[in-house]
């Protein structure tokens, strides 16, 4: 099956970009620049397209996230510390970002003749992300197969959908994935700062896996704190 | 109801602007420039919106259409004369094109807190657009309540997805619609041509409503030997 991935750098999309070069035929990453706030990620995406010797994509939606405002990830909102909790963390939502990110993708895959789009959506995205929830994503083949008729058959594949995080982490070890070569933190400094909800639920995710986790954080040790009281 | 209307320029989405103006809130007109050959419908688009004054939002795709190729609409493909016939208008798909600008109108429709998204499919485009059929609208409905849940309700309202294209020249006409400020040739010249697809399928369409062409064709009778021989 020849699959392009999406792939934001971080840990959930370049683990599923190594899992899919072992498993399915990888024909490419593709990005988007949405206008965050860094774009500190979007590299690391690109040195798991260089590293996996596989055509790069980066499709520019910075003029578009302009018209999508009110999300701490494009706006001058503060990124709230802590847990990943419905209440701190609904202010990262871009409202529709999947949907949009997901139509696009599934055109550039019918233009490539590819047979799939990977998406890394999972478990522990469901309860704040509604368009990571698996009847979004069930929806969302229902409309492409009705949108592609007979013109193109993409599927899409989420394999992390009903996993947790720290699931990503186990199934990225096992394809040998370089950890720290991805990007999690919001907050887009030189090290992850370890404080905000990604670096409180990526350093969980080793945790909970029982992996080591490589990264370099500002604050190692916030996140226990933050689980501890949650 | 505020209603954000995806507004081509062509004769379609301008009647549908000025039925929404005349029954909803019209919140405003949203536009997509993903490439095309010439970029003069999107003037239209523009003028409609002034002369409703409202908003005029113009996306620009046209980065991404670099990646959907394959169309003689952005490619360098001859566009075909003659009747939207199956054979010859395949060539004019843009891969998941409504799929994409819907699901950005939805996002911009969000951040505007509007209720609803309008946009002008209709039924003369089911057999050769699988993104125009009514199956496919009824699906990104579904797809797009799971993707918001929880942040907006915004609704698809496509009036004219059951009915020919005679019907919106006759709904246009009730509404005021200046159809001389509206073009839907594919060629872009000074004058619509009156021999591509597009040009033969709004000529008949007036014809079949009753209602007089205001439109200057540079060949305004190739339309009738197209439609006697079909």
């Amino acid at each position: 099956m020849k699959t392009l991935v999406i792939c934001s750098g971080g840990l959930d999309s370049v683990s599923l970009a190594h899992k899919v070069a072992a498993e399915q035929e990888l024909v490419g990453l593709i990005s988007f620049d949405y206008g965050q706030r860094h774009k500190k990620e979007l590299r690391f995406a690109e040195r798991a397209a260089d590293r996996l010797e596989v055509p790069f994509e980066l499709i520019d939606m910075r003029h578009i996230g302009q018209f999508l405002s009110g999300s701490a990830l494009t706006d001058d909102v503060d990124v709230p510390d802590g847990h990943y909790a419905e209440d701190s963390m609904k202010v990262t939502v871009v409202p529709n970002r999947n949907a949009i990110m997901l139509a696009i993708a599934f055109g550039v895959a019918a233009a490539k003749q590819a047979d799939a789009v990977a998406a890394a959506v999972h478990g522990g995205d469901h309860f704040i992300y509604p368009d990571c929830r698996p009847d979004f994503i069930d929806a969302f083949q229902v409309m492409q197969d009705r949108a592609l008729d007979g013109y193109a058959s993409v599927k899409l594949y989420t394999p992390f959908v009903h996993v947790p995080k720290s699931a990503i982490v186990t199934e990225g070890a096992r394809h040998h994935t370089p950890f720290a070569d991805t990007w999690s933190c919001y907050k887009g400094g030189d090290l992850h700062c370890g404080r905000c909800g990604t670096c409180v639920e990526r350093r969980e995710a080793f945790d909970l896996a029982g992996i080591s986790d490589p990264t370099d954080y500002a604050d190692r040790d916030y996140w226990k704190s933050v689980v501890e009281a949650s």
